[in-house]
C-alpha cells in the first residue's frame, strides 16, 4: 500500500465526462489499496472566464481580492470531483486550500508555500476516504486568501506529498511524459522512463515545458518522487528522481530547445575592473533577467566584448539601454539579434564522462551550423545559433547522441 | 455616523453593470459618514448554474459537497464589488462566511447560525474600510464550508447586524417595500413607511413575499430594525422594527393573501377525547404541514366536524391519509377543496380596537363572498373563501379598511 498525491490540471477535469474520468483513475488507485490524495485546478476557462469579470469592473486588478475571486475555481473543481467519486461509492471529502492550512507568504497572486499542516488530511485518509484539495491556493497567517500564481497546482501538489511523506506525486498533464526532445521537431524523440531532478530542472527551464519548475525544485528539495503522466492515456510515464547508479553511463537525457531569446553585444569595451557590473547594472535596474553571458578577451588585450541574452520581449529596451552604456564606456558600438535559438543537450553522464561537448560541436559543424555563443553547466552545454537552424540542429543533435534507439 | 448593513440579493448584483451601481449606493452611505458592511447572494443565475454542474455528475447531490460547491457564488461576488468600490478609491475587504466565523450547526444546506465573531469586521470598520461579506455561508465547529439555504444571505445580513449592534439593516430587494396589499390586484395598495415585527411576519407568512421570514425572526429578536428598498428605485423603502406608540390607533398594516392551500374536512366524527390528534397525528407523521384547524361541535352534541388546510402539493396525499383515518374513526365522510384562497387583515391595532372582525366579515357579505373558514390571531384575522373571489376580496378588504386613503 502506497500513499500517492495526483495532480490533475484544468485540462484534466474540462468538463464533467473528464471529471469521471479523474474520479475513475482515482478509484483504480484505491482499488489497487492505495491512499490517494487528489489536487485539482479550476476547470480549463474558468480562471479566464472569472479574470474577465474582474478586468471590466478595474483593469488595475487588486491582488488580495484577485485571489478571493481566482481560488473559486477549484472550490468548484473540488465540489465537483467528490460528487463524482461519492455517485460510485467512495468516500471522498474536499478541502479549499485554508481548510488544509496550506500556509502562505502574503505575496498574493504568487504567494508562496510555508508549511502544510497535514493531520486532518492524515486523519481522513486512514478512515480510508479520498482527499481531494484545490491546487493553487492557500492562506496567510491573516487569515486571508492567498494563489501561487498561474500553475501553482502543480506546486500545491508536491509540497502536499512532501507534508504526507507520500510515495509519490503524480503530475497528470496532456502529454504522456518527458521526451528526449520535442516530439513537433523530432518526430523519433522517446519518452524517458525516468530522469533526474537536475535534468528536468535544466529541461523544463529551456523550453520543454511540462511542469511548473517551482514544483520540481521543491520535490528536488524535499526528496519527492515526482512522475508525469498523462489524463487521456494509458503509460507510466516519466519518473523524476534522485540519480540512480545505473545513470551513471555516458547518460544524455535529452535535446532542449529555447526560442524566447534575443542576444545583445557592446564591442570594443576598454578593458577595466567593474566593466561587467557597469553593462549589466543598468539592465538588472530596469527589471531584465540576463540568462546568458560571455566575456571574451580582444586580441590586442586593450578592450573587450560582451555579449548575453535576454527574453525576446526585452529585445528593443535592452537595446537601448546598451546604446546609453556603450556611450559613457567609450566602446566602439552595439550589436544586437534576436533571431537566433538555444539548443542544448542536458544529462548527467557529462559530469564524468568527458566527449559530449566535442561530439556536439562536431556534429553541427558537420551540418554546416555556425555556433554563436556557448554556454555550459555541470549537466548541460548550450550553443546559440541563427533560428533557421532549430530544427536541423535538434534532430542532428538527437541523432548524434543516438537518442531514437 | 451610523453603523449600517446592507444586503443586494442575486438580481441586484447580477452583472458588472450592476454591482458598480450597487458599489455606488455604498459609496453615498460612507460619505454621508456612515460605517458600511455590505452582504451579498450570488450572481443570479450563478447558483443554477452549478447546481446545473452538480446534478450532472449525481443528481442525488451530497450535502457537504453541494455546500462547498455553492458557497462559491458569493465569494465571486464580494470579490468583484470590492473591486468596484476600489476602482472609485475606497477601501474595501471581502471576507467568506469563515473568514469571519460566522459559526453555524453542521446541518449542510441548511445550517443555523450560532454565532459570529465581529472582532475583525469592527476593527476593519474602525481604519474606514467598507466590510464586504459572502451570505448564505457560515462555517462549522469543525471548519467545513456549510450554507444556510437558499434566501439566507438575509439571514446573514440580520445576524452581521446584531453582532455588531448596527443601527439599520437595509435588505434591498427588487420591490421598493412591503405595501398594504399585492399591488398586482390591488392597484391602489400603497407602500408602508414603518410595520412592525410582528406584522411583517405576518404578510410574509401570508404571501407577500419580501423577506425572508427567518431573518425577520431573527431581527425581531435582536431587535434590528430592518429597512426593505429597491436596488433600482430610490427611495426610504419600509422600515421594520418595533411597535411604536403612534401605531396604537386602529392601525391595519395591511391585506394579504395566500393561494397556496386546501382544505380537508372530515363529517361526522364520534365525539371522544384525543379524536384531533388521531386525526392529525397520522398527517404531521407524513411530514405534513398543518395551517389553519377548526372543529366545531355538530347539533346533537355526540359527532364533530373537523377541518383543516395544507398546503396545495401535500392535497391527494392528505386526501388519501384522511380516507384511512375516517373509516378508523367511523366518521360519516370526508371532503376535500383545492380551490379556495386565505385572505387576512394583518395589524396589531385590532389588539385594542374591537369592531375589526365585524367590518371585515360585513365588506365581505355585502360583495356576496361566501366564508369557508376563519382563524383568529392576536394581529390577524383569516378567511378562507373561493378563490374565484380573490382579486374582489382583498380589493373590498382594502377600502373597507381606508388603505388607499
Amino acid at each position: 500500500m502506497a500513499l500517492i498525491v495526483q495532480k490533475y490540471g484544468g485540462t484534466s477535469v474540462g468538463d464533467v465526462e473528464r471529471i469521471e474520468n479523474v474520479a475513475n483513475k482515482v478509484i483504480t488507485n484505491r482499488k489497487a489499496g492505495h491512499q490517494v490524495v487528489v489536487v485539482v485546478s479550476a476547470m480549463s476557462g474558468e480562471t479566464d472566464r472569472l479574470l474577465a469579470l474582474a478586468q471590466a469592473i478595474n483593469p488595475d486588478l487588486h491582488p488580495r481580492e484577485l485571489d478571493v475571486l481566482l481560488s473559486t475555481g477549484e472550490q468548484v473543481t473540488i465540489a465537483l470531483l467528490s460528487m463524482a467519486l461519492h455517485k460510485q461509492g467512495w468516500d471522498a471529502r474536499s478541502y479549499t486550500g485554508a481548510q488544509v492550512h496550506i500556509l502562505t507568504d502574503n505575496v498574493h497572486n504568487k504567494a508562496r508555500i510555508r508549511d502544510i499542516d497535514g493531520a486532518r488530511v492524515k486523519k481522513d485518509l486512514r478512515e480510508g476516504k479520498v482527499v481531494v484539495v484545490a491546487g493553487f491556493q492557500g492562506v496567510d497567517e491573516d487569515g486571508n486568501i492567498t494563489t501561487l500564481g498561474r500553475g501553482g497546482s502543480d506546486t500545491t501538489a508536491v509540497a502536499l506529498a512532501a507534508a504526507l511523506n507520500a510515495d509519490e506525486c503524480q503530475i497528470f498533464t496532456d502529454v504522456d511524459g518527458v521526451y528526449t526532445a520535442d516530439p513537433r521537431i523530432e518526430p523519433r524523440a522517446k519518452r524517458l522512463n525516468a530522469i533526474t531532478f537536475e535534468e528536468m530542472l535544466e529541461m523544463a527551464s529551456l523550453g520543454s515545458k511540462v511542469l511548473q519548475i517551482r514544483s520540481v525544485e521543491f520535490a528536488s528539495k524535499y526528496h519527492v518522487p515526482l512522475r508525469v503522466l498523462s489524463s487521456f492515456k494509458e503509460g507510466n510515464g516519466t519518473l523524476i528522481g534522485v540519480e540512480e547508479e545505473k545513470m551513471e553511463d555516458a547518460r544524455i537525457a535529452g535535446i532542449a530547445h529555447h526560442r524566447d531569446e534575443a542576444k545583445l553585444t557592446i564591442l570594443g569595451v576598454p578593458d577595466q575592473p567593474g566593466v561587467a557590473y557597469r553593462i549589466l547594472g543598468p539592465i538588472a535596474e530596469a527589471n531584465i533577467e540576463v540568462d546568458m553571458i560571455i566575456q571574451n578577451i580582444s586580441e590586442d588585450g586593450s578592450t573587450t566584448d560582451f555579449t548575453f541574452t535576454v527574453h525576446k520581449n526585452d529585445y528593443q529596451k535592452s537595446l537601448q539601454i546598451l546604446e546609453t552604456i556603450a556611450k559613457d564606456l567609450g566602446a566602439e558600438r552595439t550589436l544586437g539579434d534576436d533571431k537566433i535559438v538555444k539548443i542544448s543537450v542536458v544529462g548527467v553522464g557529462m559530469r564524468s564522462h568527458a566527449g559530449i561537448a566535442s561530439t556536439m560541436f562536431q556534429a553541427l559543424a558537420k551540418e554546416g551550423i555556425n555556433i554563436q555563443m556557448i554556454s555550459t553547466s555541470e549537466i548541460k552545454i548550450s550553443v546559440v545559433v541563427d533560428e533557421k537552424y532549430l530544427e536541423l540542429g535538434v534532430r542532428t543533435l538527437h541523432q548524434a547522441f543516438h537518442l531514437d534507439e
